[in-house]
């Protein structure tokens, strides 16, 4: 939960102003930018706010002992619930293993809360829990904990799966946007709105000249390979709702940070261009399942994309772009045309129940 | 999620026997009774078992450094939203905190998973969300992750809340089924059945002569008072969905022990007796969200009893039975007429949307 970047105008293609006040729930509220960073800033911090909630991050920390203890939450309504390259269950694995690892933490064990809608086939129910278990194993972690709750018929949507997950803290390292520094370079592990643009897919029935596939996998392993790679990481975040522009706007709020993104630079497969161009998205905004933006040191960028390029899930990482200096917390992004203008965040969703 | 007591037959008046067979969701599967049970054992055991989970615990402990950790997770889909003494946002609060509190823990640490209808008011959800932090400020504890998700208006109910929570355990008990033996005693700490009547009451727009108010509260502070009094508590269980006749029959399961309850020392309020007879329920088997069951050492009963009795939440604890020997696992009821019967788990769910 964030909210980022308020303050400047919002360019009238992308971002039309948010209606002044709403009364009642809308899509957008879901959609991981402006209106979710809304709903977070007007009705959950002033009545939740805690140190630790006030931090916005992936994941919780608290201290146990000498060990950093992290603890994550997720709600996965996907609709629908099988696409591409992956389903719902093991969606709500990996989203929660991601949330632990860009936090450089190591999974512990993960909860899973089931609301069902009578009638749903058990049939299929076993299908998505027998998936939630080999992406756990892959992550090589349990699901330790578990509900089921059964609303009527016409009161879900057949099934909403909500995850939370321990881990512990990586020992040494300091990650946090806190840690960003002017002239620090901004990268990303691999081709980017993959996920968003399997589920549209999947959902409107589109057909593509080629096949896009979630990303969706866990990043933990990557993560520690960029750990012991070395080099000043300084924080990780993974680009769900809202995809890598959402993030960015994130971090460069919390940091307070003004970033420079090359569209250029942005992998996108050509599948997911093609889509996007059919759909009226833009990839920045496209949700990702399995990728991951590092900021990291300039002179140690190279080191660390090296690391992640060594891993499959970071064969194709790049850098995208850089911190320009600190102070007002901004986003600009070079376009292919070589203008510079700001990168927002979106005022509703983009693209809802992608996750 | 437990399965308990399958080997006996259901008397007929209270159980008729489950359908050989279901290929889709029914309510009943959501109740906590006997169809919660085979949907664990046949759906989500098959695939997620570990040694962890295959406890059934109310929470899970993985171990951490010197010191064990408690995890629990609990999705609320309480119908009406609001009732007297609660609503879904302190509901939500107490019932992880509870989860944590009958395992020995303290309290860490609550996650919010929200699930939004889209149209549902902004106003309502702060009053919801103001209640958690309510009830987490009575608890001693905040709400330290959350996420928010919106569905399209008709694919959810108004608003459902996931809860998890993390804690410690107790450094040095030692609580669990395992530890129950042959004469041991069962105690409640209150008047039992007042919370499912309360949402009840509400639902139907009911009114009976005296207003039932939900019992939900957070049980830590009286555990720790139980704990400090001394006296071998053998394991504890707070009596939610499906009531006290549903715990003790997993406590019987799960410790291989056979229980007898006596039907006139439960106590019962009134205005829930009442509201029961009109309803055609039986207060065992009714939810309570601020009631534990504890199994005790035969000579330590009195002690924890006093212990129970000095504070305000147990200010009614009673002895309501006892192990009556090991071996195969069952629960009889002693009623008022002095007959012994079966006390089974429920085939389906006696009261749907109850938590």
């Amino acid at each position: 939960m964030s909210d980022a970047n308020r303050n400047r105008p919002a360019p009238a293609s992308a971002c039309p102003p948010p209606s002044p006040k709403h009364s009642a729930i809308v899509l957008g509220h879901g959609g991981g930018g402006r209106l979710t960073a809304d709903l977070v800033r007007e009705v959950f911090m002033p009545a939740l706010s805690n140190p630790i909630l006030d931090r916005l991050n992936d994941s919780a920390e608290v201290t146990i002992g000498a060990r950093g203890l992290l603890f994550t939450t997720d709600a996965f309504v996907v609709s629908p619930l099988r696409f591409p390259g992956g389903d719902i269950g093991s969606l709500a694995v990996n989203g929660t293993i991601n949330d632990l690892a860009v936090a450089g933490g190591e999974p512990l064990g993960l909860s899973a809360a089931f609301i069902l809608e009578e009638g749903f086939p058990i049939a299929e129910l076993r299908l998505i829990v027998q998936s939630m278990r080999k992406a756990a194993d892959q992550a090589g972690v349990g699901v330790i904990a578990a509900d089921t709750k059964v609303v009527e018929r016409g009161k879900a949507d057949g099934l909403f799966i909500t995850t939370s997950g321990i881990g512990l803290a990586a020992a040494e390292s300091q990650l946090g946007p806190g840690e960003i520094r002017a002239g620090d370079a901004v990268l990303v592990s691999g081709p980017i709105g993959d996920h968003g643009v399997a589920v549209m897919s999947a959902r409107e029935g589109l057909e593509f000249e080629t096949t896009v596939v979630s990303d969706s996998a866990p990043l933990h392993d990557l993560v520690a390979a960029m750990l012991r790679g070395g080099g000043a990481i300084r924080c990780m975040r993974d680009p769900t709702r809202g995809g890598v522009a959402t993030v960015v706007n994130e971090l460069a709020k919390s940091a307070g940070a003004e970033i420079l993104i090359e569209e250029t630079a942005a992998p996108v497969r050509d599948g997911v261009r093609a889509a996007c161009e059919i759909l009226g998205l833009d990839p920045l905004y496209v949700a990702c399942e399995g990728r991951l933006v590092a900021i990291v040191a300039d002179a140690d960028a190279d080191r660390v994309l090296a690391a992640m390029r060594r891993h499959p899930l970071g064969a194709d990482a790049r850098r995208i772009g850089g911190v320009v200096r600190m102070g007002t917390p901004r986003v600009l992004l070079r376009t292919a045309f070589g203008a510079v203008r700001a990168l927002e965040l979106l005022a509703g969703a983009q693209l809802p129940r992608i996750c």
